[in-house]
């Protein structure tokens, strides 16, 4: 198995199920890297369940372990991944390693995923908010959803205008090259403005997917390369995925890559292969908990499920990500199946 | 890839390179095992490297972690491994869930590698070993070393005589069914006592592996049935191979196996198969670390080393096992190049 290098990790760690670290490093580890870890909380499960225990890790103890590293010269990972870290202070002392990370090493593939919420509720402290503003220009790719592009950029996406204006302030304010976006809902006027190349053939509930790369672009009067793919929506929420989903990323991402056909490019490439992947992770959850007997998959009822704590936590279970059983799905070479992210050449233009 | 069930794991974290939890976890999921992680400790690197930064997880954080696993109904593995904690308030939060799971499953399987030191020096705190000998009664399968074995018996090894009672204290006084005794010196009155199939054909260094299983018995009149083989020692120290070692043991361990041929165990086919494996990732490590610069390799030296601590850092680190690069060890199905554990069937005669 070739070497591919070593990726710093710092997330979340759970010892029962699939987010965080555990839903990125064995798929990272399967595309033969070799991941450093770093554990920003250690619980016993994600937070969705209603109940967990465990702890966060501290600032001085990140620290710790940042500095021991450097002092013993085993800081020099190619890439760089974080995602979830619970407080300004844990997330400041991250901030501090990516800046000396790229000081030392302009080159580095830093893959940012600014985990703060979803669906228009924060679910990290405030003042994590204007850390990982200042994070930005530090990072290679980020990976935020819908609701983070509102939260870092402070415009409201309601139309193309606003759509096309966040994604300026991002590669021209924050200087972020490349920018991908994920499951955005198809609302009507998105619907509308995409492409019909890229536009769904069935009916059903779809995401869209959009890459947005500065640094590659299709033609001079572009601020940037924008691709974008739906991607149909499965019913019920699985976490871990967006997790899995930047792993995937940062795993094939490469700048360097001369191969690329013309159109695509390499966040294009990368989120390819990752929504791909993702989706065949996805897809293998979602039918093997359609199977599961009907108290652990009791659909969402946020009066019965406080009542009954159970209920809750048992659906969850149900949904924990199938990763170990689709290491098929992470060794295998990419081939002719990729999902493509599909060229919107038109996105930048003023209708 | 089938479903192989859950391991939960508890033992230490790394953020570089592979011990502990790093050592044994990436193969268990390579052989299918959905692993529930618990780190003991968050350390930068291992000890081993003289400087490491991080912190250990108390027990109070620890019982934290299991209560809420349990309320949640989470708590349900099929195997159980425990490996290195750091202090007795800790490893007793260990036995009592490892108590607590043997109740509610008698028949969960629990390797239990009793990591306090090494070549005659303790490097736990010395009130770990009485929790040990406690332990001792609820494991399937332990894994000691040679100075583990003087330590939990109390009977120093030196003969024949004393290597029998020590086995015989093991699974009669402490009720332990499955032992294994790896990277034992080949002493002059060692190497005279093994069979002649079992002796080395070759000159150079080896090590002796034994297994004793009290359940599987060849004769009635034995008190178990013990299997060994030799293994050629490789130069220079390797962290984490009795973590990996421990690992693929529990991984392949299979009591209800009835397709084993006669002669075999359950416990020398395991750790038949954890040698090869082992001793396969060991091999490609040792062939790495010979090709690194020289300063990267440079030989042991206590009082160089401690004038300058880089030097024995450097060879640390290219000392890290090959784990990730060996990923096709793990997957690949048992084959017939199986270094077998050959069945010692005069062991317990008196001479």
């Amino acid at each position: 198995m070739p070497d591919k290098g070593r990726i710093l990790s710092i997330q979340s760690h759970v010892t029962f199920g699939y987010v965080g670290g555990k839903a990125a490093v064995f798929p990272l580890q399967c595309l033969g890297f070799d991941v450093d870890i770093v554990n920003s909380v250690q619980f016993s499960n994600h937070s969705g369940y209603g109940r967990f225990g465990g702890t966060k890790t501290s600032a001085v103890e990140l620290a710790s372990i940042f500095d021991t590293l450097e002092l013993n010269e085993l800081l020099n990972p190619s890439r760089l991944l974080t995602g979830y870290v619970p407080n300004a202070e844990a997330l400041t002392a991250v901030a501090e390693l990516a800046s000396k990370l790229k000081k030392q090493k302009p080159d580095i593939i830093y893959m940012l995923d600014p985990v703060m919420g979803d669906s228009g509720r924060l679910y990290v402290a405030p003042d994590v908010v204007p850390v990982y503003r200042r994070l930005l220009s530090l990072a290679t790719v980020i990976s935020p959803n819908w609701f983070e592009v509102e939260t870092l950029t402070n415009i409201p996406l309601k139309d193309m205008p606003s759509l096309r204006q966040a994604l300026t302030v991002l590669h021209t304010d924050y200087r972020v090259p490349n920018v991908t976006i994920s499951s955005i809902p198809l609302q009507p006027w998105l619907m509308e403005a995409i492409p019909s190349h890229i536009r769904p053939t069935s009916d059903g509930p779809y995401l869209l997917c959009i890459t947005s790369s500065s640094t590659f672009k299709s033609s001079t009067d572009q601020l940037s390369s924008v691709h974008a793919q739906c991607v149909p929506l499965l019913s019920g929420y699985f976490s871990g995925v967006g997790d899995l989903f930047s792993a995937m990323i940062i795993g094939h991402f490469d700048p360097s890559d001369s191969s690329l056909p013309s159109g695509r490019t390499p966040l294009s490439h990368a989120v390819s292969c990752a929504l791909t992947k993702t989706h065949a992770v996805l897809t293998a959850t979602h039918e093997f908990s359609e199977k599961l007997p009907l108290e652990e998959r009791l659909p969402t009822d946020d009066e019965e499920d406080k009542v009954e704590p159970m209920r809750k936590i048992r659906r969850m279970k149900g949904r924990e990500l199938r990763l170990i059983q689709s290491m098929d799905i992470f060794t295998k070479k990419e081939n002719g199946d990729l999902r493509h992210m599909e060229p919107w050449t038109s996105f930048w233009e003023q209708s």
